[in-house]
């Protein structure tokens, strides 16, 4: 047994999984051993009570049983990545505190799934305004070929993940337990549907409970597997507000989406865009626009319904504007109404005519009747003719 | 006649009154002679058809008839403010186009009811949601002393000056039109009640249409009357747009108030909170923050409720987070759980049971029910539990 341990203790793998196992996610001083002497030595050091940090290192030491963890990693069908590995997700080494290691039940190349990743995140008690949207740009991201990357958890992030389904896309699941079990236990067959297609990754061992320390701990992984950060719906003390927190931290691109200003739900998204420098986005292509490269997924910028009024000149449309609509103007008398010298009033007029804007009678004029079965032409003419 | 014609035509007051007439809001030419010679002079060049710009000037010299244009002013109850007058608002001198008059209906004084005003403005064809967001505002405006400064149009405006109404505060109604008549005409009673507690005011003189043009120019005059703009509701082609642009151009704020990212009433919002420096507002002390001066109206910012485990340390956070529900854990496994150097678990259970957060029964510990009665201490716990 005691051979066996320190066979696996002496592989930087294997080591990293038992301090995953010790020592909670973010553990400083840990962290600066295994960045300067690696894994094994962190753990040697902790298993020869001279490690670096008090003695919170030393508390779960009796309950370790690294050749059972490992039986549990392979019986749960997880992988182990580490940092090295062809597989690590780069983005992860910009973290003060990376994880020790990062395990996945997936088939797939994470690195490769969270190259071009949105994560999609949001409040738990969301409404069904804040669903529907979460589950839009969810399937419009994974349309467009982006991996969702959300927290798996009730409301917004399982409304993103399952949009991204439901377009056949790829969707990433960070958990904040171990992988062995599913958390919420009511989204086990979503986060079983998220494993097959995409990955469920976790920075704690099979067992490890989701205490609320590791779900804020689990945010930093949300934010930064992403290219981007977007939430959908947020209260003032929701948990995503601190993955929004993370992405801006790590200088990664921010949005909010905007709601009803009485929703509660919307108030920690206006407090994003009103106190940092989130952006307010709309729909999937702002999301893209936000996560993009400089120029990838630019649309065009959001323009008004052309009406035909908009081509005429100031002249013109002072003409058309004061035209009535069922009596008939003579020429003097729509001069006199628009205030246009009466010199220039016939070339408005034939532009007008031209246009099919104006229409006469014996000379006299009134606007024409917009092509018939455009759609919303009544509006269309009525906010023409008045405010706008 | 004649005589009594040159007599009105000599005063600075009535001869802006007729080139109000005769001239478009917005008339360069025309501008730059009242600017330059006044009012007396710019009329008495049309009148000896020696005026500047084109024939446009002289298209309705034959229909002036300033005798019954000052009679109509009478009749209407109206008075006439030019600059210089005590009463003139100043803001209007910021304006490269200012009106030649303003005609005002109003018992009191103008200059300083939009002293301290914020322009409240939106779609006409707004939703219930911004109707009952502009009315909210009207209302808080007013009660904090503000005037609110609007078009009187359908939807949001007129949500805007009823809030205002409703409060006994003062509103003003800034009409595109004549003041001898209402616009829209279903607010004739509204339009009337601002007149008779703040004011109505326009620059185009009795008898004059709302034409579209007017509308436009109209929108300058709610912009710089105030000293913020916030838009309500906004398709994106809302007129209300364009009165923020005018706020915008003249170096005042703008505010946007958001809402669903499905409405296409909040279009234009979010395009303003996007594209420009708008700024996005959610209640009434955004606005006063917006409009106020520097620390006038500034809230305290916003804050989620206070939870006590708000005041723990991280170890003493850590140990009550892993604390369970109904179970009892012995210390030893406390610490093992929430990763807890057990020489600092007795320190952080003393702490953790004076708050109240825990409670022990033989030794072994749990987390404490909050206080009964208190408010969502359901959802309050379970988020604590969790996520948050």
């Amino acid at each position: 047994m005691s051979g066996g341990r320190s066979a696996l203790e002496r592989d930087e793998r294997w080591a990293r999984v038992a301090l995953s196992y010790l020592v909670e996610p973010k553990h400083g001083p840990t962290l600066r051993v295994v960045a300067d002497e690696g894994g094994v030595a962190a753990l040697a050091a902790i298993r020869e009570r001279r490690a670096a940090g008090a003695g919170e290192v030393y508390v779960r030491v009796p309950g370790l049983d690294l050749e059972a963890l490992a039986a549990a990693v392979r019986a749960a069908g997880l992988r182990v990545l580490v940092p090295g590995d062809a597989e690590w997700p780069t983005q992860l080494d910009r973290l003060s505190a990376p994880p020790y290691c990062l395990y996945v039940r997936s088939g797939t190349d994470v690195a490769a799934l969270t190259e071009r990743s949105v994560a999609v995140v949001g409040s738990r008690a969301a409404s069904e305004y804040g669903l529907r949207v979460a589950a839009e740009l969810g399937e419009g991201l994974a349309e467009r070929g982006w991996t969702v990357v959300s927290g798996a958890a009730f409301g917004i992030d399982a409304a993103a993940h399952r949009g991204a389904l439901a377009a056949d896309g790829a969707t990433v699941a960070v958990l904040a337990c171990g992988l062995d079990r599913a958390y919420p236990r009511a989204h086990e067959r979503l986060i079983r549907a998220v494993a097959a297609t995409g990955a469920v990754v976790g920075e704690v061992p099979p067992g490890a409970e989701p205490l609320r320390g590791r779900f804020l701990a689990r945010n930093r992984l949300i934010a930064v597997l992403a290219r981007a950060t977007v939430v959908v719906e947020a209260g003032l003390r929701s948990g995503s507000l601190s993955t929004a927190r993370e992405a801006r931290d790590h200088l990664l691109p921010v949005g909010a989406v905007p709601g009803p200003v009485t929703s509660t739900t919307s108030a920690g998204c206006h407090e994003l865009v009103r106190e940092t420098d989130a952006v307010l986005v709309t729909d999937v292509a702002d999301v893209v626009e936000l996560a993009g490269r400089i120029g990838e997924g630019l649309g065009p910028a959001r323009r008004p319904e052309a009406l035909p009024s908009d081509a005429l000149d100031p002249t013109e449309y002072a003409v058309w504007a004061a035209a009535p609509v069922r009596r008939w103007f003579p020429p003097e008398r729509l001069a006199a109404a628009s205030g246009t010298d009466p010199a220039r009033l016939p070339a408005a007029l034939a532009v007008l005519e031209v246009l099919g804007l104006l229409e006469q009678s014996d000379g006299r004029w009134r606007k024409a009747a917009p092509p018939a079965g455009r759609d919303g032409e009544r509006r269309g003419r009525e906010r023409a003719w008045t405010n706008g």
